[in-house]
């Protein structure tokens, strides 16, 4: 594989598979390329909620808006700069505010084929 | 593991190993913790250069400021918002401007034992 640069008009955003919600995902890089790690780019519209357990260790980069992601063991708000590890096993609710959110994520192993 | 979130001042930033550049670089999740990727920082100050052969996967997210990575093959300039992902096995030179720049990093597996 090759040195490659992204911007989030490069990702093609689709619907977050297994759920209605308004959050849109678009991989840049996954299991097609041959690499071990996913890389994506992610849009939450405001006042979104989505409930998963992880399949994978998920990296969740805030770029743009607010996330509230909570576990049982409590709940965490993350802005623009920071980062949300969201590890394998750990059941995880992801919600925005009237902001919605962009997040750029990285995915070890693939989320894909992991998830289906 | 448990869900983490991360903001910058959580970093504690050391120089990057194997080289005198102010370029400082701060694992927030690793080896350590037990999981399969490395979380952290990077900041750049202006006008630094890093040359590296990549030992694992790096993908660098840029939060502010301005990052030319070049390889053999030719150069990509990225800013805020933007993904860079360099393949283990890519020669890459990482040079900022004037700005210096401020990054987050997903490694797999865990740079800093693959560096030593």
């Amino acid at each position: 594989m090759k040195l490659r640069k992204f911007s989030i008009d490069d990702a093609s955003l689709e619907r977050s598979p297994g759920q209605e919600a308004d959050i849109f995902v678009g991989n840049l890089v996954d299991e097609r390329d041959g690499g071990p790690i996913t890389i994506g780019y992610g849009r939450y519209a405001p006042h979104q909620s989505l409930a998963e357990t992880m399949a994978v260790d998920d990296v969740m980069i805030i770029l743009e808006g607010r996330v509230t992601v909570s576990t049982e063991a409590g709940a965490v708000v993350a802005g623009p700069g920071d980062i949300v590890h969201m590890p394998t096993g750990e059941s995880v609710t992801i919600r925005t505010n009237e902001e919605g959110a962009l997040t750029a994520y990285v995915t070890y192993p693939h989320w894909r084929p992991a998830h289906t």
